[in-house]
């Protein structure tokens, strides 16, 4: 029986999502605690990884266990298990074709910037920006970025050539929140820190050290090296893994019910 | 001359604010952060301690340094010292005869509760409470702890004999923030435990544990075994150290702006 899970993580203790071979990752310890209830090893596959330091609220994996055991029976048992940094929110039962990778039809993530100088407990949690933020102009610039495009320039240099970089990306919603600015990201897919690095050319545009114009040489250039900017892991929410077609109407309300 | 330095904290990687021989203290923290800017050893001094893993949002310590430094040399300085877990709100300057401990009116700590179930950021932040409250109930057990007693029921059995039990709460909220509830203790002073003490008295009350009658008993029993109930340090934050006659306006006002 294949079931899929939604698990919500704090990732400042974690070397990232992926199983690590000299650092501690997520996906490691989930299936460590599967393994002590099924009492066999077993392995699960994510939607995708995280970096070390990045949080999720909506992260999703499959697995295949015994029916018995059941969506409670697996929830009990890992919520026991696991962490407190690292929580099941709901175990469901899905189709033998569901899969946590290839089935995904968009992913949400937030970027939560502050200018809160001597808050002690947001190390971890937010990305601090002193400077004074055009929000305006950041969401000239997100629209820039909105689409379909070849991201290259704002990705990992090491990723594999391989991968196609074109993506889509639905929408960007840059909100104000009390002292934060929360960046809003909807895409069928994101290369390997393209959502922290949109979002520290996005801070540059909003702290006027690019124009509008470069933002868009950058994302035209399709060059690895084009994009000096990259914000830090601790900023950054994977929101939601969607399996539906990304329906604008409805992440509206699920945002404003939140 | 003597400075006047508020501070927050969060305390979950702390054994507390005093200074400890084996384990590490925020106090000796701060002083070894003044001590680097000083170029001399230094001793501060608090409105009293908290204990290990209780936060700070307004805690007020005072000391004795050149005036040459400034109070925007202090706060520049020790925020860049100091660990992001310990940050400095302001630095003011201080009356020779004012004193951290001594020159205390008041003050107000809030306890926080939560249910949320499948939260994996709060585990050193809230006191997870998964039954439902009845907060009628504890409103009215707060009203009996209002007032001026002996609470010698809610404290540590350690407490030093010689110490006066006596304290006053002005006043007790209980407040539902969303999932949270939040209760606010607003007093002349609180021996060791005592808010944590009060706050699991009153959920043992809002669970129907126990009732309005043996709460009062527990107060009036005047006995460091009376209450069986002690609350976890992770839900407790000391929020404001008032230096002028308690205002019960003055604080309604401040809190609705926060």
């Amino acid at each position: 029986m294949r079931y899929k899970v939604t698990v919500a993580y704090d990732g400042h203790r974690y070397a990232g999502f992926q199983k690590q071979v000299n650092a501690k990752g997520i996906q490691s310890v989930i299936e460590h605690a599967l393994e002590k209830v099924m009492k066999q090893p077993v392995s699960i596959t994510a939607s995708g990884r995280t970096d070390a330091g990045v949080h999720a609220l909506g992260q999703v994996f499959h697995f295949d266990g015994p029916e018995t055991i059941g969506t409670r029976g697996f929830y009990q048992a890992l919520n026991t298990l696991l962490p407190k940094d690292i929580r099941i929110k709901k175990v469901e039962f899905a189709n033998d074709d569901f899969h946590a990778r290839f089935s995904v039809q968009y992913k949400h993530y937030d970027y939560i910037i502050t200018n809160e100088r001597d808050n002690p407990f947001i190390e971890h949690y937010k990305a601090v920006i002193w400077q004074t933020l055009d929000v305006d102009l950041m969401r000239q610039g997100a629209k820039i970025l909105e689409g379909e495009h070849d991201f290259t320039s704002f990705c990992n240099a090491q990723i594999d050539p391989r991968k196609p970089r074109v993506k889509t990306i639905f929408k960007i919603d840059v909100q104000p929140k009390g002292q934060d600015l929360v960046l809003s990201y909807f895409g069928n897919g994101f290369l390997r820190y393209q959502v922290r690095m949109m979002s520290a050319a996005l801070i540059a545009l909003g702290t006027h050290k690019i124009t509008l114009e470069q933002l868009k040489e950058i994302l035209e250039a399709k060059d690895k090296h084009a994009c000096r900017f990259n914000a830090p892991a601790q900023g950054l929410y994977l929101v939601k893994v969607g399996y539906k077609t990304f329906d604008f109407m409805e992440e509206n309300r699920e945002n404003n019910e939140a």
